[in-house]
């Protein structure tokens, strides 16, 4: 048991649950050395959501309100760490929710589905295909899904697929804490903030963004400004460790 | 298969070494993300041994040669990445092998022994009794080991072990990738480089080291030196990443 007045309460508490749904196979293996580089950015940007994240966070309620067909991608990382919230941002934006395993068997598609089920989200199912620029099985999604929606948010999403997903002519929204990644660079818009901080957020910018606001918030985006921001924050951070 | 020229080579292949002892239950789950959070420290160091850490690993060298009893404890993670290093490095200096984990187990210290045996490692046994100042089974290790030595290698090893090893009043020295870690701050001496390419730095330097230069590298520790330095490596390559 984690003591609740640990400093790093929440990091560890949450180092646990993906632990756990490694030994149940829902997250790979890989997924347990993403979540460490992950936790790493976490700790140098200082475990909070700084200043541009929030506005990176509302900037992508922004973009959801005004999709026409926006697409929510869940991994086993996402699912074991934020299966209510995805289900809470769904309901606040009405997105599809599609699972998209870079590690991909059948069995995990199928665990990933009951757990987001389970909390109550909606999955969209279907015949996958090969249909994203992709080499093997990853290239495949739903054809009614990824493959032609017009705005997708990746949380914990690998370089290629990022990549691949903005060749398409997709507006790719990103949730990554390395802002340095090859996803925080491809994206349309890259939140830098961990993962349960930043879908709450998305979500409650969803109840409140008015007509105007959302065009401003969508006419603004500068992806470079977000990287830097978080990249100097870090840099800030760094330096007062060094006091 | 990850490709030989892929930019980033030498990180896959230690990163699937990893997820391979994983799952034999040589490296424990909590490893895996542990190494995932080193993984990202070492890609803001630039991936290399940089000028400052080389001089820890030669100082390093220097304890080792004038210990009287010096002991390198090897984790399961250690295990799994360097145990031909680990051999080398005790055939170099004559330092005693003991096991010593955070996630233990019996099977996971006979697995590991077994490892580290293959590999030509002579691996101290006997009695584990609890004599570090450390709750349940994390204050075991062998009295005629790490109890009695006066000098220890913790490759990426826990800050509270780490400052327990320093409150005891041995001269430790850690290697890890975070310069800011508890670990970092409590060693006696503290290489901020990756392992595998750490551990041969310092086997080399044993070999041609002669009596004033080591009593020289010793009389000059300066263990902030060595931190600072690496913050301001990490510094350095983001600030360059921005342009």
């Amino acid at each position: 048991m984690i003591p609740r007045d640990h400093p790093r309460y929440r990091s560890l508490v949450i180092r646990e649950r993906i632990a756990d749904a490694a030994l149940k196979g829902i997250v790979a293996m890989e997924g347990v050395g993403a979540h460490g580089r992950g936790e790493a950015f976490d700790y140098l940007i200082g475990e909070k959501t700084t200043e541009s994240a929030l506005l990176a966070e509302k900037t992508a309620a922004a973009l959801f309100l005004s999709a026409k067909k926006p697409v929510i991608s869940v991994n086993g990382n996402t699912a074991a760490l934020a299966a209510q919230e995805i289900a809470d941002l769904q309901e606040a934006t009405g997105a599809a929710v599609e699972v998209n395993l870079f590690h991909r068997t059948e069995k995990r598609v199928e665990k990933i589905t009951a757990l987001l089920e389970e909390e109550g989200v909606e999955v969209l199912k279907g015949k996958f295909e090969r249909l994203l620029p992709l080499s093997h099985d990853r290239a495949l999604c739903l054809r009614d899904g990824i493959y032609t929606c017009d705005v997708i948010l990746v949380p914990l999403e690998d370089g290629d697929r990022c990549s691949a997903l903005s060749a398409m002519g997709k507006t790719v929204i990103a949730i990554d804490l390395n802002p340095l990644s090859r996803t925080a660079k491809s994206a349309s818009l890259t939140i830098v903030d961990e993962l349960t901080r930043a879908l709450p957020n998305i979500t409650g910018s969803c109840s409140h963004l008015k007509g105007e606001e959302i065009e401003k918030l969508i006419r603004d985006i500068d992806n470079k400004y977000f990287l830097r921001s978080a990249v100097k924050e870090i840099m800030g951070n760094l330096a007062d460790a060094m006091d």
